[in-house]
């Protein structure tokens, strides 16, 4: 049996193996690299706000661990209304894609503000950061 | 032990003992309202996606599923983003509630068009209904 | 167009509402607890947590917080796959039922602690107890 | 800025930089595989059950997409479990992964009775595989 080899691989072969699959390149990148950041950033999200309850100057990250809880929920909500595709709502698609950019930015700002002090911040910014980009490029694409 | 008598009551509650509580009336009964609607909207698009897999004419009513998933989990992540208030950002707030009320009017409407054939349809259009409307007094209120 | 008058009263509409519905009474009604059971804990969870961030002793509720926020996402997904009934898996939901019932038990003992201190720990500690509760009865019943 | 090369790096590097880690090799070795693991089967989930409702043949695979969906939100609840750390709890964390285990064996079996006919079945039954022997590994390590 064939091992995925990658998360971007498996979301690809799964997309492509959709019967009603009407996504074609160059959208259909867009489509996955969001997908792929979604999953990123909600786990980069999850661990950042477990990493910032472990540092003994916690109640100056009260913020940031807020801002991440509520990102990583957006997008696993985003990374599953972008992976259904056999009978997408281009409006909800767009709305909720619009929804997950601005969690990015609200949360990559806050992280980015800590990055000096704590590694953890500047990986969860970096994360925000791609994941932000991700969800603007498909906003801006015939898909949506 | 005093037990809750609703849920309606138990979200009020709650956010009346968060320390930094800044929501007052008249905003605080929309912020209420908006949770519980959206946490009836989830339940409701959970169960009418698993109705309408038990009907005969399934095939039919594949756009419904899906965008009962969707309106689902983006209900959830609206759920969590307005309950948490200690460090609320309204751009991020805005934002998502934004989304949950187009993902409520696409779903709803969708619903509605099996509303005469299903009465879990007819149910679960009414609580995306809901939940739009409360989703657009958040959004209108003061606090977002 | 009639107003479904409370969550359980959705939850049970819902259910029944399902062309291959085969849980009767009494095991329906402990499966309607269960659900609306889930629903207030996760909020109860979620709004506890946020409200343990606002708190000036924040570092003495960190395992507070984590157990909460841990218990919130357990009790979301219980939520669903007790909702679900079309093709319902007696082994998954008798495993995941538990593991709800353990993150009620774990995270309502450690908000009991703090229960004296905070009104909001004491509520969160009531909803983890009854769906402690819900789930233990649930994975009692011939259902499951 | 360097770029997360993968998934699998970023779960570490988010793991290793908590200031209360406690985990070590050879567990952590084992509870990041289980989080990767637990991503990838809910990407396959999702995506499952989507290229499901979009087969002619709907109606035969019902089972398949009510167990991919439960085991989704499953995997999610779990991979959140799994990567808290900061106030690990062991009886919780045990119950959820031995919950998830049950969710992936079961719906890797009934995808995998569709793999002859669907590759995307194929493909999500081998990434519940996986998901189920990473949850076992960890339920028999030092840690949980």
């Amino acid at each position: 049996m064939a091992t995925a080899q990658s998360t971007e691989q498996l979301i690809r072969r799964m997309l492509d193996l959709n019967s009603r699959k009407r996504v074609r390149e160059p959208d259909e990148t867009v489509v996955i690299e969001c997908i792929e950041a979604c999953v990123e950033c909600a786990q980069a999200c999850t661990a950042c706000a477990d990493d910032s309850l472990a540092e003994a100057e916690v109640t100056q990250l009260i913020k940031s661990i807020t801002l991440c809880l509520n990102c990583a929920v957006i997008c696993e909500a985003t990374r599953q209304v972008v992976t259904r595709q056999t009978e997408r709502d281009v409006d909800l698609l767009r709305a909720q894609v619009a929804a997950c950019a601005e969690a990015c930015r609200v949360c990559g700002a806050e992280c980015q503000r800590h990055a000096a002090h704590h590694e953890h911040h500047r990986i969860c910014a970096e994360a925000c950061h791609r994941c932000e980009a991700a969800c603007d490029r498909l906003a801006k694409s015939d898909l949506a």
